[in-house]
């Protein structure tokens, strides 16, 4: 490889994360035009325990309609692993997504941690997730936080 | 761009990571001189739930007046986000401060979660924090091990 | 330093954090193969409240030991701080590991939190640790989860 085909390497794999991380930034922040700038339009979301998402605009109302709700949330991101192929990429990354609602029954906590799991394509916009999979690997708290 | 200022680019990201992780490392350290390096003489903090913060003896001094009764504190980062415009530079992270005490009445643990945002400038020792913002999303545990 | 050293400091240091995550991600999903390729074969290991083990295959066998018997678990990692000499590097990172086992007396979770400070060579298959630190900064939940 040459240096510039190392370089661009480099610059994918952040500008990859980069979109990860906007992703927990637009849900921790409440901000839904920015979560779309993270997917294509005709993304597929697989998020376990809630089902088969079909494009941006299911995804933005699954999302608002379990956030709104909260106080704050917290996604906090780590070990994120990119593989570029092209114009065409996979990352994983682990997550701990903490929800907060003062006052509901139970706690006022409740945390969901898995992983990510996506495909992205390059597209004039940059980096987009065409799939994403999300694996809930353990929860704790009191689960009717999410349940207002 | 050309290369050598994208591979700048990528160089000052590293760098701006580095500053940040390194004053997780200080604190759970306790090494004071460390966590001097990673600020301006005159950087302001504003941490919530303490107040504002002038200068590097200001935070050094809050900071040792948390952690040094402790028996272990632990500042997990993660999610960092590096925006640079010439010699300055915004920064921002989310944590994850686990604090220890050891018999403290009502529990051992004390963890208080939220995120930093940082300005930092390009000094000739390297890039320095002028302000940080702690703001905190959620605590659990025992806000007695912090009390003592 | 010319650029092409810069850029292969750059690709070094991606490629080392990638190992510590690959040890995660082979942790988690039981991939004792996959375990193996973090490792030089006479690696040391120095694992608080387990020991020092002696080559990759101790290092296999208290991990199966540990976590096969579990439903699931998830080794969260930041803070990543790497320097690299030559052919030689350190690498430190903070973890938090979640354990999982439904039905244990006593609750079902069980995590550990620490550092994992790590000596690591550049080989003709990539960069290998060949001495790892486990050091436990607190723990929380219910010890039972780890002794199925």
């Amino acid at each position: 490889m040459t240096s510039d085909d190392v370089v661009r390497g480099l610059l994918d794999r952040e500008a990859i994360v980069a979109v990860c991380v906007r992703y927990a930034t637009a849900l921790d922040s409440r901000d839904w035009p920015l979560l779309r700038t993270c997917f294509q339009p005709d993304v597929v979301g697989e998020y376990e325990g809630i089902g088969t998402l079909d494009g941006v605009d299911a995804i933005e109302s699954v999302c608002r309609g379990a956030l709104e709700p909260l106080d704050a949330s917290q996604h906090l991101l780590g070990n994120h692993v990119v593989e570029v192929t092209g114009d065409d990429a996979v990352h994983s990354c682990q997550l701990h997504a903490q929800h907060v609602r003062a006052g509901a029954e139970g706690g006022d906590l409740y945390v969901v941690a898995g992983s990510y799991t996506d495909r992205l394509r390059r597209t004039p916009d940059g980096w987009r997730i065409t799939h994403r999979r999300l694996a809930v690997t353990w929860t704790d708290g009191n689960p009717a936080v999410l349940q207002a």
